[in-house]
């Protein structure tokens, strides 16, 4: 467990960092995903392909050949890095969502449109076999809004309601 | 364990992957870092920003101020995703490595000029007694060169001798 007065660095969560905080959902694309490695222990982190269903829940496009996918269908625990800095700017005070979350395959053909959409160069792969969709359930989240701007969130902050306008 | 035939489409490492790998570390500025969550059991990944030491060891500056580092000090293990699209392509075709290392804390000070030169934005908390430096000690990476380029290698692929000329 830590030890350091973490309640000295984080900001109480408020709308502002709440609307941060999904619109870094549905603007990703991809993200550094992060499972436990079963061979060795220790933390493995790739780049994947990363979408948002309808209520707010970020979606993975990955391939079963990949040993992250083999990994996570056998232990859904993993943490998703959202937030890409582009060439532009300093990356370290560009704000970022540090997601942990359990993953749960998911049929992906009633997505198909939605993804392909936002996705048009996943067209060449989306329908092999090998590819499945995951959806994460989040369990918690750490914001970075930039040097000193730090939240921590919940899976209920990212829900949107079916009557939302997001 | 994984069951799947991985050695379908991993390839047999070349010095051209082991190039790849190195310049993806020497030419990495921030990159997403993962750790075990100390607190949930579940992975967390985070951005950190990323250096490199004359041996060819990735070396990271981190506050203790931060979760990750705080989890770091005291459980070593982690892993670092390096090579970052920027704005440019498709970002899964984009070059990448992902590492798995042990975290070692090192004195910051002989290497204060050779970091901030290629880290000119830190010399702002450079110098902040929170901020540490950490060098990882790989024990085995992945690189995915693009589609179906995939290779495994060793820490001992990342070493560079002092009479290299890298």
């Amino acid at each position: 467990m830590s030890t350091a007065p973490k309640s000295d660095i984080i900001r109480p969560t408020d709308d502002q960092a709440r609307a941060l905080a999904r619109s870094l959902v549905a603007d990703a694309r991809y993200g550094a995903l992060a499972i436990r490695d079963p061979e060795t222990g220790f933390p493995h982190v790739t780049r994947v392909a990363v979408g948002m269903q309808g209520d707010g829940a970020p979606l993975l496009l990955v391939s079963t050949l990949a040993h992250h996918t083999r990994a996570l269908l056998q232990d859904p625990a993993c943490a998703l890095l959202l937030g890409e800095p582009g060439d532009k700017g300093d990356p370290l005070i560009h704000p970022r969502l540090s997601l942990q979350a359990r993953a749960v395959e998911i049929d992906k053909t009633p997505l198909r449109q939605a993804w392909l959409a936002s996705h048009p160069k996943t067209t060449l792969y989306f329908d092999f076999p090998d590819f499945k969709m995951l959806r994460l359930e989040i369990t918690l989240a750490h914001l970075n809004g930039g040097f000193g701007k730090a939240f921590h969130l919940t899976g209920e902050d990212f829900h949107i309601s079916p009557t939302s306008t997001h």
